[in-house]
């Protein structure tokens, strides 16, 4: 099976395929991140994003998607920026068929750590060994969106029930 | 030439289809509201909103879009679910090949009543006169809808210089 993680962004997308078995072990499949150029129209950086998604969703077919919740932002227009991206990128996987989950900051990093208050070092500290990854990729949101496709698989044997 | 109106949502996302000529008189084609019931996931909500908005756009064709700017919510909460809704609305446009057009409320009020303060019952009343209809449309987003697409088609001129 495969599952998509998903860092939402509007500057930065982060995004992950992670393969698992009935054992529940990840590996990663590929990563990367969609950039989006500040100066363009909001319309068009949405375009971008939901046409690399449709791109990764039909090189790699995953049937499942986690994707980070976002509950606090710096202010009300910067919730609402990240909450375009956010929905652009949840439409893509929706419409592609794909089964969407959603995990808290915290629970990401509890799944990962076993510590919700994790720091990112800590985080990208229990990526690399849980995936063996020689290093870790350099764009934050892509050690996110890794993070988030692990702490789904992870959950997937309580999630299945 | 068509232009597409939209006040997003993920309850209640009105749309109105405003044909319009060289003069900048509108003619309101169709309008209506797409309800997503609440207890469905975010994903399939917006999803039933994206397969919709791509339904009329290829009913209609309209080559522009013209949507609401949100610059504040109750909450951040109400803030970010209200992006949801809005990205996947310009996401669906854009990807369509529309070119989309923002407006403030403010713009919206101003260009249909010349006061930019002007409450719901005098837009409705602008709304009503200037396109001649018998009876606005029962639901608020809707009438909100057709005043965003008029609001666009009255500063067409401006627009294209």
């Amino acid at each position: 099976m495969r599952a998509l993680g998903l860092d939402p962004g509007i500057e930065s997308f982060g995004w992950a395929v992670l393969e698992f078995g009935n054992d529940c072990a990840p590996v990663l499949k590929d990563c990367g991140v969609i950039k989006t150029p500040a100066g363009k129209p909001l319309g068009d950086r949405l375009s971008m994003i939901g046409c690399e998604l449709e791109r990764i969703i039909a090189a790699y077919k995953p049937g499942f998607a986690a994707i980070e919740e976002i509950f606090f932002a710096k202010n009300t227009k910067t919730a609402i920026v990240v909450g375009h991206a956010r929905g652009a990128g949840m439409l893509s996987c929706a419409k592609a068929g794909l089964k969407i989950f959603e995990f808290t900051p915290l629970q990401v990093k509890q799944a990962l750590t076993g510590y919700g208050r994790a720091d990112k070092s800590q985080v990208g500290f229990m990526v690399r060994g849980i995936l063996k990854l020689k290093e870790l990729p350099k764009d934050d949101n892509t050690v996110d969106a890794i993070a988030i496709g692990i702490c789904f698989v992870h959950s997937f044997r309580n999630l299945r029930g």
